[in-house]
């Protein structure tokens, strides 16, 4: 598994003109939550706020230590690549990929040692302008409902960061610590099974035992049953037959 | 290129005890802009809300088709997979996936004809109780940042709809021929499972009917049954107790 913060920390997100300093606290939170820590804001309206630090919601870290700038430039300077987020497609053809190949191409580029990215975020109404995307490489597209494409620049970001998240790490469940049951063990349980269905006269001509206990068979190894599953059914079936093993 | 509507339609938003308004416009949002369109309310506080609707901003149609539930069982009926979403891994294990994974069990769910699926997402301080996860199927763990997870509300429900929207138009799936038992029919089986347990005395101190009975659902529901095998277990049942429902 490979460093989850070699990425992370070479992705800095850019907000420009955002006119809703609750975006910004909303942005701050859906960023920790998925690892990204820098942000950058152009020319934002009414920040700082306690509406942006009460979205923020425990992420105030990420808010204060944002980079307030004047200019795009400013917020680039030092970044390799830019990659500007575009609810639609442009007449103007930039290089457009949607939010999984973004993800890819900033893998690519943060690979290498001190080379940063930024994906910039443009103005609530309308997103970035002609003239901002200009500063752009990527033209990363969000994808979604071609009748309805309204998304709220902080859920573009959680879009953004959480794909950069799954996209960075192979997610990875901790396996779980329950011994599976044998094969043997299985079998025990089976031929129990059968034993206690006999006993309740369950099998009869429209029920034939070969086909219901193989659907049976079926059923039990779809779940891979662990040991203490299968402790737990012994029980019930002892309690209606004990076992002739 | 499939039918995108095929998944869509047949996935519904389920928020439980959402306790800000301002959420639950930022989900039908969040919603609309990846195609989902049905929202139920399970005991909203404060809603219908002059917040919610500027929130959902044009998403209104979603908000005012929102079905309002007095219980999380009520907004279940006639559903064939429930997921609910959870933002840590719990005690007793649930069927966990990620959001990529779940993806791929509604598209198979709903590759059937009229089979549906909910996916639940709790309050805002605690997400779902261990009562309300006993009624999923499989728990839904999105991927973040293992030092602070407090996804919004609304943001998880981007996540996964965006998840949803990329998995649904971008991957294809063989049907499998076998409907799956309703949630109903699965309500409806636990409860008789209980019954002959308490017939054959199965409970007992050491062996307490709460947390029995939610092991046993946990390993029904990963196997997620065919509505024959529920059948053929109430067969079963039915030769040992006959069912009082």
């Amino acid at each position: 598994m490979k460093d989850k913060n070699y990425t992370f920390d070479k992705v800095r997100i850019v907000m420009v003109n955002t006119t809703e300093p609750g975006n910004i606290g909303a942005a701050a939170r859906a960023m920790k939550n998925m690892n990204l820590s820098k942000l950058y804001l152009v020319n934002p309206r009414g920040y700082p706020s306690a509406v942006a630090t009460a979205r923020a919601s425990g992420a105030d870290d990420v808010l204060s230590s944002a980079v307030v700038c004047e200019s795009l430039e400013q917020a680039l300077q030092g970044v390799h690549l830019v990659v500007g987020a575009s609810a639609r497609q442009r007449n103007i053809k930039w290089r457009q990929m949607d939010v999984v190949g973004t993800c890819g191409e900033i893998q690519k580029t943060t690979a290498i040692e001190n080379q940063t990215v930024a994906v910039v975020f443009g103005t609530e109404k309308s997103g970035l302008t002609n003239e901002e995307l200009d500063l752009c490489q990527i033209l990363m597209t969000i994808p979604g409902n071609p009748d309805y494409f309204s998304l709220n620049v902080a859920s573009a970001i959680q879009v953004f960061a959480y794909q950069n998240y799954v996209y960075a790490t192979t997610t990875k469940f901790e396996a779980s610590n329950n011994e599976l049951a044998s094969f043997n063990e299985l079998e025990n349980f089976y031929e129990h099974l059968a034993q206690v269905l006999e006993h309740i006269d369950y099998f009869e001509e429209k029920r034939p035992k070969a086909l219901l206990m193989r659907r049976l068979r079926r059923f039990f190894g779809r779940a891979t049953p662990e040991k203490e599953e299968v402790a737990i059914f012994r029980g019930i079936l002892r309690n209606i037959k004990p076992f002739k093993g």
